[in-house]
């Protein structure tokens, strides 16, 4: 006979959300385009890799140190994670037999100590609206502190872009909803929703390819070669879209791409777009709800800026402000890029 | 022109899913299972509510409250919540004219003080795994000081169901995911998978009625009329499962019922279930994994106990114990309900 004795109970941390370390490595891997945009590069690259020296910046479970091992068969990989997880990275190094070439490292990329500088940084640092958690200045540090001069880092340019958009269900479901719920009218619930649901940035939004109202625009690029740690406190664009259709705008969408620079001039650029033309990510795309919808027509012009800062205090988040007016057609001919008041 | 100025951040408290109140609501009103079972209960009886007093144990938005009103026509309502949402309840009751009906009242129902005991309590507090946050307790403290002896309770009954189940999609997704990824073997993260996603209930579990192994048991009846708190403290089941197909068992799986008794001799028993053969409601079903899937046979019995406790610290937790064997068909003569060591 088989027995078994279960224990089981919630704590709020847990209910609400909270999963633990794993839950997070689990979606990462099962993440297909962004675990073979890596997977293309390193493979793409194989012979250049052959005999180079390579640390890989938050490893987590180690998929792009295997990677790299077992595709480029570099002389020595670093795989540095200062979270727990590293301790069974190291395990998951030795069963796949690949001790010898990869060293795991239990701690911060940027305090790494080594004799001989490396050619090649690899690192999945992106988060949600490509900066959130700010994994990237850890990236900087250790390419200033350990890449050579002539050295790669993967990604090795980053962009995000900007576009205004139309997000009717979503909307409609935080904002009309109110308007008559079995009968009765939720409308003093507006005010409520409004700062709950339209003040944030929808952080799982998926859109579709239609629901862009115009071409997106780059609004930040990052060349990781030159980007320096300061360069991150604030990042502006100013913007003027020119609107593609008649429609309702509900506010500005955003996602990100990242770029592989070849290791050898024959070989292809590889990339890692994010956005709505894309399979989705676990990164989805990000979504920047007005109050109020607005009407825009064909030709007209969305003209403004985005800003994007770095929290003074909480140094792994972030602030977004964004200002803009809409350009009628008939004022087009007086229109200028506009200080706003 | 059209000018709009947004600023944006996110918290940790916020990002990692801590949406504050009105997203709960918003996830209760759209839940249409709930809701229009509690409508079918105010409508079915409808004339049996005219001239009636009535609590509303934690009103939330008012909803219940405004259906009572509107369909029953009670001399008194009373809509009593503790948390700040109740500002906005006022104002939606005189924006639907039935503030002559309903009283809104801030605070804690089982505190309410009135001269004169009602005739209905309606409450909506069921959780996760029936108990979880432990709403009811303040339903029952509400009942003892103000429902007259005649009085109903609104729902008045609640079952707690359990079934050995499949989840294999789950299970694999969870565990067998280490197996292989990208071709290198991630085994070593099994029993961190097994520690993280095992070894507490998944709450919001989708399963199909074909998942059931078995003819699913009640272990846990509440009669509202009757029940104490005293008796929430814990709930003990002995079931014995009859295996009805050749399966990998992976767990158990859990949802409640409740019924809302007529008012009138004629009127239907309304009921919401929340199992796999119904319409999926917010709270979805419960599914608490094994470690390593069993298999087990048609005609061979799971035989064992279902424990419910309190927790004794966090109040508004529970822990669940589950202890069960496999008698297998060819010891079922020798086979008696057991003692598990
Ligand atoms: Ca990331
Ligand atoms: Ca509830």
């Amino acid at each position: 006979t088989y027995e078994s004795l279960q224990q089981m109970y919630w704590e709020d941390t847990e209910y609400f959300g909270n999963y633990g370390n794993l839950k997070i490595h689990h979606e990462m891997l099962s993440d297909r385009p962004r675990t073979l945009a890596y997977q293309s590069a390193i493979k793409n690259n194989a012979q250049q890799l052959r005999g180079k020296r390579v640390i890989d910046v938050g490893s987590g479970t180690g998929i792009l140190s295997l990677m790299c091992a077992k595709y480029g068969l570099p002389s020595q990989i670093y795989a540095v994670e200062a979270s727990d997880i590293v301790e069974h990275t190291k395990t998951i190094v030795e069963k796949n037999n690949l001790g010898e070439i990869i060293q795991v490292v239990h701690g911060y990329a940027e305090e790494l100590k080594l004799e001989e500088r490396v050619d090649l940084i690899i690192s999945e640092w992106m988060g949600t609206l490509l900066l959130f958690e700010m994994m990237i200045e850890s990236v900087i540090l250790t390419r200033d502190n350990l890449l050579k001069e002539k050295g790669t880092l993967w990604p090795s340019s980053a962009n995000l872009f900007l576009v205004p958009c139309s997000a009717h269900a979503q909307y409609s479901q935080k904002m009309e909803f109110w308007d008559s719920q079995f009968g009765f009218d939720f409308s003093p619930l507006k005010p409520v929703a409004q700062q709950e649901f339209l003040h944030k940035p929808v952080h799982n939004h998926e859109m579709k390819p239609e629901d862009c109202l115009s071409s997106p625009v780059s609004v930040v690029f990052i060349d990781m070669k030159t980007v320096t740690v300061a360069e991150l406190e604030h990042y502006m664009h100013h913007f003027s879209f020119q609107i593609q259709k008649d429609q309702v705008m509900h506010g500005f969408a955003s996602w990100f791409q990242v770029t592989f620079d070849p290791l050898g001039h024959n070989n292809d650029v590889v990339i890692l777009n994010t956005g709505p033309w894309h399979e989705l990510t676990h990164w989805k795309q990000n979504l920047f709800l007005l109050d109020e919808p607005i009407n825009i027509k064909e030709g007209e012009i969305i003209s403004g800026s985005f800003e994007l800062y770095r929290h003074e205090e909480w140094r792994r988040h972030l602030r977004v402000l964004l200002k803009f007016k809409k350009v009628p057609n008939e004022m087009k001919e007086n229109w200028e890029t506009g200080t706003e008041t």
